[in-house]
């Protein structure tokens, strides 16, 4: 039953656009979902997407506009005045709205306050700009429909309806006291089945979950998942009610998560999708690819003192893929499994210690077995035995390091106030090609002299 | 406001389990909710688990059982003749007992059918049965409130009460007509706000979105998140209503897509967490590792072919790591980007030869860069401008050649029904290992005949 966009229906809109058929574009549009015209506009220039907008009335648009990816969007408000942009807000509920005036200048951004005559919603934009955009607080919205204590259903029910045009999902009506300190809910199905004259605080359910303003959205994120909640009410720090976050806004927080830590571990420096310029996809993958050339040129660097025994040992050449991509592979796995742990924080973690004695033991296992793989297969290869030794215990020692290091750098990463998924990136993985050739040339050195 | 699982008290409670302290459990869990006794219950045997749900009722330890992790719960269940699972999948909704049902032994889930003596879930399980557990029909549940076209809203409430207990969160009311064909949902706001003998063909909302019981379950997030949806009704190709996926499985799917893209970007073959045993972690993590070891044994075996230019020329040694890893950091930022579009696919996807023009252009910008920054950083190394040459243009076409590959594998992968994110883990990495050895030293050959 979903709208489906063709690429035939884009060009007859698009001609549709260029010819100013009014009425093809009003028709065509009608019934179709907000996120649906939403896509469709993402392929239109600025005045284009204005064009269609100014056809369809002011809550559409606000709607359409809400929906439109944050980079289009940026370009596209520069288009509009500050008047226009207040057009647009007023429609809006607060959180959406905040999100659009972070966007704005700050200059831009007192105009557009300045020019919303709706003192409650500039009220609650002014307090939401308080927020980060990554907590509670930053995430949650102040259209909400609370019931005191005391009312009785039929006081609910008429809040609902003063409410109703500025609440389009309810799920819960939050239950307060006097002081506005959140105590509860009731579901509007309790509502529906309730007599008139019972009272709220009768029905209610006091075992509610709710998130403080300064909670990271992760944490929300998890909560909510968690305790299967659709939306969840956020308080301040002395237990007001002050907003609520509904899921779609955590799907998002989800969905924005997995790209971060998707970007981070493949050391893509912006938020770049495949349809972006050629120039925006070059500039945010160089970086990392520059850091890699730098610690390939120093891999080099640090060889060039071992370039003598490279001349008498060939085979010490033939072994560096083997050494490299096994610690490669080794710190990634471990690293990522430590990234798992913290994303599903577990009440009774144990402490770094026993965590990384755990690791160690792990690696011992991991770095026997393949040793003895390498070992015979190098036997096998026919090459001499005292040089599949050296690679095999070379290979050891790196299996058992990267593991370790795989897993310490996550957790400092994640203590220190970082993703801890850029330990999986470019960045930590020349580290660790660095550190393996080390420990090769290390075992190498030891062992040519210990066997002659 | 969440209930702290402590290390103390979960110490405090051992002892009450070992000590049979009847009390002080009943008393410590009221209250808890059903995800937080869970969460500490994952911490018990089997057998004092039992002990401990034995106290709490028929419909917590339902509820318990639901919330428990799969592993868990199968070492858990074996504990419970099918009398006992008979009694816990009564309690619980469709789906959730149809998860469970399907971890079961096929002779078991008979017994436990011809027991569950409530004829309509036993309709709703073998329904439900059918279909694969990651497409709408599995994760759907039958439980949902549905009025005819026709009803008043008292009629509509009546429904309500009657449904009550069976739908724990209502969201709407699907409309349906005489033949159970989807027309549309009222809100729940919609009933409370409406006149008790309005018809429902006057208030309800025909433009609703659904999804078919075959529909994957990637593509039900995706919906969800797009249309910003709770729940979603599900129909089958006749378009009759015949089930209802709620939000709180869509951040569970949202969840576990996410845990398996790392998995298959790391190469870790089974879904472990850090606390699970040494020897699962072992076991997920060998197989790639093994690979990883063959590969770089192939390498050895490939690069002794060109054992004499080595000995010649132990500069070709030093930049093996310098190709290698940028060839790996290149392969590995394509196929992310390609993995974030199929993720988040839009209507007006640009054909497969576009797609490839465009990479080829940022490849050749990249490559570009790359090779002049290695040309430079070589001189003034003070290596000779000939081998400079040779490895800057190595590095070159490695470039290209690492982001078609990386481009055209998760695309390959994605047509052929296989997660696209297995191209940014272990095996094609090392494949795109070898392919980079290849290119240098066929670059090294035509150019030291070329250059003398």
């Amino acid at each position: 039953m979903q709208f489906e966009l063709s690429k035939e229906f884009l060009e007859r809109f698009r001609e549709a656009i260029n010819s100013r058929e009014e009425d093809f574009i009003k028709k065509s549009l009608e019934g179709i979902k907000i996120a649906d015209i939403s896509a469709l506009l993402e392929e239109f220039e600025s005045h284009e997407t204005k064009y269609v907008l100014d056809l369809l009335g002011q809550e559409v648009t606000a709607e359409i506009i809400n929906n439109l990816e944050e980079d289009t969007r940026g370009k596209f408000l520069k288009a509009f005045d500050s008047g226009e942009i207040a057009e647009v807000i007023r429609e809006l509920d607060s959180d959406d709205a905040v999100d659009i005036m972070n966007e704005l200048q700050v200059k831009e951004r007192e105009e557009v306050i300045s020019l919303l005559d709706d003192k409650e919603k500039e009220k609650h934009i002014v307090e939401l700009l308080r927020y980060e955009e990554d907590v509670a607080g930053g995430l949650m919205a102040k259209e909400l429909v609370k019931a005191n204590l005391n009312w009785t259903i039929v006081r609910t029910i008429e809040e609902i309806r003063r409410q109703a045009e500025k609440v389009e999902k309810i799920y819960s009506v939050y239950v307060v006291d006097n002081n506005d300190i959140l105590l509860g809910r009731v579901s509007l199905k309790k509502i529906i089945l309730a007599n008139d004259t019972t009272k709220i605080k009768d029905i209610y359910d006091k075992n509610i979950i709710s998130v403080e303003t300064y909670r990271a959205e992760d944490e929300v994120a998890a909560i909510m998942r968690k305790y299967d909640l659709e939306a969840v009410p956020v308080v301040n720090v002395q237990g007001k009610l002050v907003g609520r976050i509904t899921v779609d806004d955590i799907l998002d927080v989800m969905q924005e998560m997995a790209e971060e830590e998707r970007l981070l571990m493949t050391g893509i420096t912006e938020d770049v999708e495949e349809d972006d310029s050629i120039w925006m996809l070059t500039r945010a993958r160089l970086p990392w690819l520059v850091i890699g050339v730098f610690g390939g040129l120093l891999s080099a660097e640090f060889m060039g003192l071992f370039e003598k025994d490279i001349v008498e040992g060939a085979w010490i050449a033939l072994f560096l893929p083997l050494i490299q991509a096994t610690g490669g592979n080794v710190g990634i796995q471990s690293s990522s499994i430590v990234v798992q742990s913290l994303a599903n924080p577990s009440a009774f973690e144990d402490g770094l210690w026993k965590r990384l004695f755990k690791v160690f033991l792990i690696a011992l296992l991991n770095a026997v077995f393949l040793s003895i793989i390498v070992y015979i297969s190098t036997f096998i290869m026919g090459f001499e035995r005292t040089h599949g030794l050296i690679v095999s215990l070379a290979l050891f020692s790196v299996v058992i390091l990267s593991s370790l290091v795989g897993t310490i750098t996550p957790l400092t990463l994640d203590k220190i106030g970082f993703n801890p998924a850029l330990a999986s990136g470019p960045f930590i993985t020349t580290l660790n090609d660095i550190m393996g050739l080390g420990i090769y040339f290390y075992t190498i050195h030891v062992f040519v002299n210990a066997l002659g």
